[in-house]
């Protein structure tokens, strides 16, 4: 693909993104899609033949691509606390921000259900995004932060949990008290805090 | 309302109930509960006199219901460990049995964030699991089982959105490891384990 077909590819994703956060999958038309994008038809469907159901997986990707490079510089360099901590207060100010439109959200109870090959992405997401928590927590055992006990994968996959349900509430109630203290039950489980 | 009427009422809403779990809200119209419930169309206005949105907040309250009492008795009398643990495979076993036709994610994706209403019945959801939640780690701590310095309420507040962040995976994915994983992380936290 030229960079000219790439950047006329990605506005038409990142305009079926903003009209899905907006309106949910349901009502959005491939004719809602190429206003917004000012694309032709014609055009739409040279770069997703498929249709409707080929840009739901674009979005999703677009999606799942956005909730990883929102923890970052963060997520991919968790080896002192200070960095766990600024990556608890980042995943926290952006939520706060973006309420029940952020990309999480919208993978969660929209795009990332659609099909088999979004779930699929749903899935990759899921697991690079434990798979960076996991190669966190297992780099501060090594240097003995935290207890070798702990077993990191499924501390990881406990950690991606608690921040989804903490989402899911926050767009089903507004309240993201619940986001908040699962990410510090997590980090204080990490820390072995409170000492008893 | 008489014991029939109100006998009535239930096969409805638990007709509705069904649709909406097999094929969403948006493709559940007020014919298809009166043919699975043998009802007629006046009679689905006399319980329902606002159609189909009276008939979703009905619904949601029904999930909502079935969503504490599928964690009965062990979530209103967690005051030993064995309790607590017995509540974990409850848990666990109920959302295995159930995949993603489970009450709470019905309510979490579907009826539970359709109007006000509803998402109010989603709140006082939330409100009273974290509160039988929070009520067994006080009690706990009372005993001298759970160290004092947990903040109780914002335990049970995460113990929820782990919960929650689980049963989202498992719909999305079909994998219950996260489930697992969140509630023996909350138990750990609780009972302070592993040791250093």
């Amino acid at each position: 693909m030229t960079a000219k077909g790439s950047a006329t590819r990605q506005r038409i994703v990142e305009a079926a993104a903003a009209h899905i956060r907006e309106h949910g999958v349901a009502a959005t038309r491939l004719d809602d899609v190429g206003l917004r994008s000012r694309t032709g038809k014609s055009q739409l469907f040279h770069y997703f033949p498929g249709g409707k159901e080929d840009l739901l997986v674009a979005v999703a990707e677009y999606e799942a691509q956005r909730v990883l490079d929102d923890q970052q510089p963060y997520l991919g360099a968790l080896d002192t606390w200070e960095a766990w901590h600024a990556w608890r207060d980042a995943v926290v100010d952006r939520y706060r921000q973006q309420g029940e439109h952020c990309p999480l959200g919208v993978l969660l109870t929209e795009v990332g259900r659609q099909s088999p090959a979004s779930r699929e992405i749903t899935r990759g997401l899921l697991r690079e995004w434990q798979e960076q928590l996991r190669r966190g927590v297992a780099g501060m055992q090594a240097g003995g932060a935290i207890r070798p006990a702990i077993d990191a994968d499924r501390a990881a996959a406990a950690g991606v949990a608690g921040i989804q349900g903490g989402v899911v509430i926050l767009m089903a109630t507004g309240d993201i008290t619940h986001l908040e203290s699962a990410l510090d039950l997590f980090l204080d489980h990490l820390h072995g805090r409170p000492q008893p």
